[in-house]
C-alpha cells in the first residue's frame, strides 16, 4: 500500500500533460545556451557565444545495456529555470573569492512509452562557457543500471585547430600536438612513445580531454569535464570530416563503462569560451561546478613547498631500489645493497638540512620502502607494503631530525599500479604516517592496473582515487597522486587532494628526449585547467645531469623560475639536488620567496603554444609575483604594473634571461636586478628562446 | 660482482652434466608412480595401483605468456628421492592424529637451450594415491612470469562410470551426474540450472574436481587438488574418446591464468586411489599435502554447532531485507519496514533462548545489516559496509542477552560477489566482531565477482579468501565461506577457516526443486574431499515448509540427523525453526548430543550413489555417533560394532526411519529405540527410501 502510495506521489510531481514545445535556452552575458528536442524526438543542445556557434546542434542521450535507455526519441515533461550568483573560498588557490555566477536550465524529459524512465539534463550557463549533466532521478523504472555509452556530442563549427593528446585510457602523460581537428591520428605517437609505462588507446581518432581549440573566427574553446565521480573519464572521438566530437567513455574490464543506481549523475560536460585566450585560464567553471568541501574544517591542509630525494633517482645518480634485483641475496637471505640507493637516512638528513636553511617545509623521499627491486611491469600485485622501509632508511631517526628542524617529510606510496593492494593496506599505511608525523603523501600508478582489465581513467579506479582522498582526509593527510586520471576540479570538494600528476611533467626532461619550450604554455590550457600539476619545476642544471650527458631541459633557467607562477599547485616541489640549488643561490632566492598560496590572480598575456604571463598576489600578504614564459622562440613581454595597489612602491626583482641566454645553447644565463616600481611603472620582460622571466614586487616603506 | 658469484653458485648446485636416463620411480604399498621423459623430451607421469592402471603415460608442463615455457622439450638435471613417516595432530577434525607417510620423487627439469629455465616435479607416493606439483625454484632465467597454461593430464585407462558437476568458473552448486566420461556434456544442465545464481561455463566437456571415478576393474579414483593458494582452481576438461582428462585452469578478467614469481609452486594435484570405496573417504592424503598450521595457539579456535535466523528466509517466512526496496521511503527518507524483517531483536532473543535450552553454542543472524533491498544481481560494488545494523537489530542489546544465555553470535558478511568492497572493510568489520564478540563470521559471495571479470574460482578470488582468512585469525575470528571456491585442504594451514559452502547444500531444498536422495551420499566423495562444508543439516519440517507446498526435503527425518555424522563439518548448523525442532525434542535429542570435533572416524559402508555408514569416536570422550544413509532405495545395513573398545557396555540409541517412512511420501516417520550393546554385538539398520539412521553410544557403569 504504500508503495503504491510513493508512485502516485511521483506522478503527480511530473506531470504527464504535455508542455510548450522546445527550443529552451539559457543564457549569461555572451554565452546562450539552446535545448530542443529533434525531429526524431531526440534530444539536442546548441552553445553560441555572441553571434559566433560554439557548438552546433549536438545530440545528447545515454544508452543503457540492455535497453531501454536515453537513446531513443524522448518527450520533455517539463523545465525549470534558476540563477544564482553567490561567492565562496576556497581552502587554498589561485585567489581567495570564487564568483558562482549561472542561470540553470532543467530539462525534464521522459521515455514517450514503457518503461517510461526519466531522465534530466541540467545546463549551467556561466559569461564564460556552459556545463551540462545528466541526472537520473529517483524513479522506479529505474534503480541499478549499467551505461553502455554515453551520446553526448561537441559538433564544432569548423576545422578548429587543436592541442590535443591521444585518448588513452591509461595514460596522460603524451606531448601535446598542434593539429587541425581533421589532422587527428594518434597512432603514430602511441606507438612511438615508449617513454610512457602503460599505453592503451585503441581509437587513434579519440583525444583526452581537456581539449583545446582555437577556431579561426578568434574563439577559444576548451572541453572538459568537472566533478568526475563514480563515472568513468570521458574521451572525445573526432570525426575529421564533420568536426563532430563524440564521447567515448573508458571502460571497464569487460567493456562495461558505469555502473550506476538511480538518483545519480554524470560528471559535467564543461564548454568553456571566450575571445581572449586569458580567460580561459581564469574560468573557475570547473571550479564552480564541483561541490562544496566535505571537510568542514580544512585549516590542517597546508599548501607548501617542498625538494626531495627524487630528481636524483630520475637522472641516475642513485636508485629507488636498494639492491640489485630481487635474487640479489647473501648468505643470511638478505638483499645485499648496491651502495647506489637514494633513500638512506644521511642523504634524507642532507635535504633536510638544505630545506631547514632556505624555508623549504617539506621533504619527499622516494625509494624508501621494500620493493624496488622488483617493482615494474609485471602486473604483479604484492609488491609494496607501505610500511616496510629499507635497512638504511631509519625512519624513526629521521622523522625525529626533520621534526628537529622544523621540516615535514612527505610519504610516497608507490602502489605499481596494484591498486587492490593499495586499498589492502590503505588503513594500516595511513596509520603509519600518522605515526609518524608525515602531512602529505605522493602516491603513484606506475604500471597497469589490477583489478586486471581495470584502467587508470576508468569508473572503478576513479572511484579508488576518492577512497584513497577520503581515508587521507581521516588521517589528515594530504595527497598528491601520481599517474592518477585527470583531475576535474574535485580538489573543491576534498582540498586535501590537493595535487595530480596525470600529466607530461618535468620528469620528462630526465628518463626522455623531454619536451619541447611551448609544452609549459600549452599545458595551462589542457591538463591544468581541472587543478594543480605536480609538474616539478625547478631544474637548474639543465645540461649534463645524467650519464649520456645528452639530454637537457627545455627551458632556459629563469623560466624555470617563473613555472613556479605561471603552472599553479599548492605542493610545489623544488626538484633539483641541493648541491644544483647551492651553485646558484642568487635565483633560489625566488623559489624560497614565491607563495604556493593566493588572494588573487591575473593572467596578463598567453597564447597556447606560444606564450603565457601570470602575475599573483601573496595570500595575506601585499606582494606580487609574476611569471612569464615563451615558446621556442625569443619575446619581449610588455607587462603593465596596473596590478599593484595604487600610491605604493615596491621593490620588483627581477630574474631573467641573460643577455645571450637560449635553451638550448646557453640556458643557465641569467640576471637579478631590482628596481623600485609603482601600480604606474611597465617593465619589458626580455625572453630568450625557450626563456622566461620571474619578477618578485615586495612593498617598500613610504617615502 | 656478487651477482656473478651468484650464478656460479647456483650452477654448481645443479650440474650440466646428463645424468641416468629415466623411468624414474617411487612407490609405497600398492601405488607405483613413474616418471618419464617422452621421445620429444616431453615429461610424462603414470601411475598403477598393483597390476591395475590408475593413470596411462600422461603430459605435463606448464605453458608461460610470451613463451620460453615448460611445454617444449626438457632435460633432466638431477632428482632425488627421500621418504618421510610422520604423524600430525590437527586443530579439529575427524580424527586426533594423522599419518603422513609417503615416498617422495624430486625430478629436476631443465630446458635443453636458452634460456635455460628451470622446473621441478615433486612426486609424493601415499599409500592411497598420488600427489604432485610443479616448482619454479629461485633462478636467473625466471623471475617474474604468467602461466598461460597448464598441461598436466590424466590419461584414464577406460571409460570410468564418473560423478560429476560442470567446469563453472564461477559454481560449485550443481547436481551431479552419474554417467560415463564419455557422456559428459554440461552445456544442457548449466543452461537449465537457473537457481544457480552466477553460472560461467565457457568448456561443456569441462568438469569441476574433486571429481570422482569408478572403473568397471573395481578401482575408486578421485582427482582432485590440495593446498590451491595463489592459484586458481584446476578443472578437467574431458575427451570423451580418449578418457583423457587435460588441466584447465580458472581465467582471469583478461585470459591469463596465474601470476607468479619463482620461486613458487602450484598447488599439488592429487589422485586418489582405492579398490575400496570407503577408502578414499578415508584418505588424509589432501590434508597432508597441506602446509601446516601457519596459527601456533590455535586453542581458540572452538567446533561448534549453531542454529540461526536463516531457513525461515530460505523458505519465505521472513526476510532477509527490511524494506520492499531501498525506494520505499518515508517522509524523512527512512526505509518504512515491510514487517517481515527476519534479524529483528526479539526473533534473535527467541533463537538465542532454544540455543540456550539445547546447549546449542552458537546463533547465526543474516540480514542484520543494512543493504539487503538492493543487494543482487546488480554487479554493484557498495551495497554493504558489514557493521550498519537495521534499526530493528539492537547489535548491542543482542550482544548482551547472548552473553547472559552463554550463547555466542556468528556474524554474517555476505559481499553479493563485491570482493573489492570487502577488502576497503575488512579492517572495520573484523573490529567490529571484535567488538562485540563474535567468535565465527560467515562469509558469502552471491553475485558476479568485482572486481569485475574475476571469477569466484580464479587466482585473484583465491588469493583473497587467503586474505580474509588471515584477516581472522589475525583477529581471533573463525570463518565460514559460502560461494568461495571449494576447499583443498587449506583448513589444515588456516585452522580458523573452519568451513566452506562451495558445493550444493540443503538449501537447495528450500528454493528449487532440490537435491535427490543420492545427493548425499555423492557429497562425500567430492566437495567433502577438500575440507569440510556448511551443509545446514538438521530440517525436520521436511514438507509444507514454504507457500507453494511443492517442494519437499529430499530425505527422511532420521536421514537428517545421520548427516550429522555422514557430513563432516566443526560447523555444523541445526538450519531448522526452533518450532520445528520444538515439535520433535526426542529427536532433537540427537542433534543436541553429537559432537563437532572428533578422536577418529571410521567408514564402514561406502558406495557413491548409493549409501554410506561412518562412525566417529568424539572428541576425549568414549563415545560414538553413527550416521547410515541410502539413497532413493530402502536398505538393510548390517554394522559390527566391533569399533567399540572390547569389554565395555554401551547404551545404542537409535534413531531410525519408522517402518512406514519413505522421504517421498512418510518422511517424518521416526522412531527411537535404546539398547545395551558391546563391541560384540551388530545392528542392522533398516533404512526406508531416502532414508537413514543416527545412532549414538554412550558408555554404562560397568556391571
Amino acid at each position: 500500500m504504500r508503495k503504491h502510495l510513493f508512485v502516485l506521489l511521483l506522478a503527480a510531481a511530473h506531470p504527464a500533460a504535455a508542455l510548450p514545445t522546445p527550443p529552451l535556452s539559457a543564457s549569461l552575458a555572451k554565452v546562450k545556451l539552446t535545448f530542443a528536442l529533434g525531429a526524431d524526438g531526440r534530444p539536442t543542445y546548441a552553445v553560441a557565444y555572441g553571434n559566433r556557434v560554439v557548438v552546433n546542434t549536438s545530440r545528447l542521450g545515454v544508452a543503457l545495456q540492455g535497453g531501454s535507455g536515453f537513446d531513443g526519441p524522448l518527450v520533455l515533461a517539463g523545465s525549470d529555470v534558476k540563477d544564482v550568483d553567490e561567492t565562496w573560498q576556497p581552502a587554498w588557490g589561485e585567489v581567495k573569492n570564487i564568483r558562482n555566477h549561472y542561470q540553470q536550465l532543467t530539462v525534464h524529459l521522459r521515455q514517450p512509452a514503457a518503461p517510461g524512465r526519466r531522465l534530466d539534463v541540467v545546463f549551467r550557463v556561466f559569461a564564460d562557457g556552459v556545463g551540462f549533466r545528466y541526472e537520473f532521478p529517483r524513479q522506479l523504472a529505474l534503480g541499478n543500471f549499467v551505461v553502455s555509452d554515453e551520446l553526448t556530442e561537441f559538433a564544432l563549427p569548423a576545422d578548429h585547430q587543436a592541442f590535443w593528446i591521444p585518448g588513452d585510457y591509461d595514460s596522460n602523460e603524451y606531448l601535446y600536438t598542434h593539429s587541425r581537428l581533421s589532422a587527428v591520428d594518434s597512432a603514430p605517437q602511441v606507438k612511438a612513445s615508449t617513454e610512457i609505462a602503460v599505453r592503451d588507446a585503441p581509437d587513434a581518432q579519440a583525444v583526452a580531454t581537456p581539449l583545446m581549440l582555437k577556431a579561426d573566427n578568434g574563439l577559444y574553446v576548451n572541453i572538459h569535464e568537472a566533478a568526475q565521480v563514480n563515472y568513468p573519464a570521458m574521451q572525445l572521438h573526432v570525426d575529421g570530416a564533420s568536426h563532430r566530437l563524440t564521447a567515448r567513455l573508458v571502460p571497464d574490464a569487460v567493456g562495461n563503462k558505469a555502473f550506476l543506481h538511480a538518483p545519480s549523475r554524470t560528471p559535467w560536460r564543461t564548454i568553456i569560451v571566450s575571445d581572449k585566450a586569458p580567460d580561459i585560464l581564469a574560468s573557475k567553471l570547473i571550479l564552480n561546478l564541483n561541490e562544496p568541501s566535505k571537510i568542514a574544517d580544512p585549516s590542517w591542509i597546508k599548501p607548501m613547498k617542498f625538494v626531495g630525494v627524487w630528481w636524483e633517482m630520475q637522472v641516475g645518480k642513485s636508485d629507488w631500489k636498494y639492491a640489485e634485483s630481487a635474487d640479489t641475496l647473501d648468505a643470511r637471505g638478505q638483499l645485499i645493497p648496491t651502495g647506489r640507493h637514494g633513500a638512506n637516512t644521511a642523504n634524507v638528513k642532507r635535504y633536510i638540512d638544505f630545506a631547514a636553511q632556505h624555508g623549504i617545509a617539506g621533504v619527499l623521499v622516494e625509494g624508501w620502502n621494500v620493493g624496488w627491486e622488483d617493482w615494474f611491469g609485471n602486473w604483479k600485485e604484492n609488491v609494496f607494503d607501505f610500511v616496510t622501509p629499507y635497512p638504511d632508511f631509519n625512519v624513526q631517526q629521521i622523522s625525529d631530525y626533520a621534526k628537529s628542524k622544523g621540516v615535514k617529510m612527505l610519504m610516497h606510496n608507490e602502489t605499481s599500479g596494484a591498486a587492490t593492494n593499495y586499498e589492502q593496506h590503505l588503513d594500516t599505511a595511513y596509520q603509519f604516517m600518522n605515526k609518524y608525523g608525515y602531512p602529505a603523501v605522493k602516491t603513484g600508478y606506475v604500471g597497469r592496473i589490477i583489478p586486471r582489465g581495470e584502467h587508470h581513467d576508468g569508473q572503478w579506479m576513479s572511484n579508488h582515487y576518492v577512497r584513497v582522498a577520503e581515508m587521507a582526509a581521516k588521517h589528515h593527510v594530504a595527497v598528491d597522486m601520481h599517474e592518477s586520471v585527470r583531475p576535474t576540479g574535485l580538489s573543491r570538494t576534498y582540498p586535501n587532494w590537493m595535487a595530480s600528476e596525470a600529466g607530461r611533467g618535468n620528469e620528462y626532461n630526465a628518463f626522455s628526449v623531454g619536451s619541447p619550450p611551448e609544452h609549459e604554455t600549452i599545458m595551462p590550457f589542457t591538463r591544468f585547467m581541472g587543478g594543480p600539476m605536480d609538474y616539478t619545476p625547478g631544474i637548474f642544471k639543465l645540461k649534463n645531469y645524467e650519464p649520456t650527458g645528452k639530454r637537457q631541459v627545455h627551458t632556459t633557467l629563469a623560466k624555470q623560475l617563473a613555472l613556479y607562477v605561471t603552472l599553479y599547485s599548492p605542493l610545489q616541489m623544488a626538484a633539483d639536488l641541493p648541491e644544483n640549488y647551492n651553485e646558484h643561490l642568487d635565483a633560489f632566492q625566488f623559489i624560497e620567496d614565491v607563495p604556493v598560496d593566493w588572494d588573487d590572480t591575473r593572467i596578463l598575456a598567453a597564447e597556447p603554444g606560444d606564450y603565457l604571463t601570470t602575475v599573483r598576489k601573496a595570500k595575506g600578504k601585499n606582494e606580487w609575483y609574476l611569471g612569464s614564459i615563451t615558446d621556442e622562440n625569443a619575446r619581449a613581454q610588455p607587462v603593465k604594473l596596473d596590478f599593484l595597489p595604487p600610491g605604493q612602491r615596491f621593490e620588483a626583482t627581477v630574474y631573467a634571461d641573460g643577455k645571450d641566454a637560449d635553451w638550448q645553447k646557453n640556458p643557465a644565463s641569467y640576471q637579478i636586478t631590482k628596481q623600485v616600481v609603482t601600480s604606474k611603472s611597465a617593465l619589458t620582460l626580455q625572453l630568450a628562446p625557450g626563456g622566461g622571466a620571474a619578477v618578485s614586487f615586495r612593498p617598500l616603506p613610504a617615502k
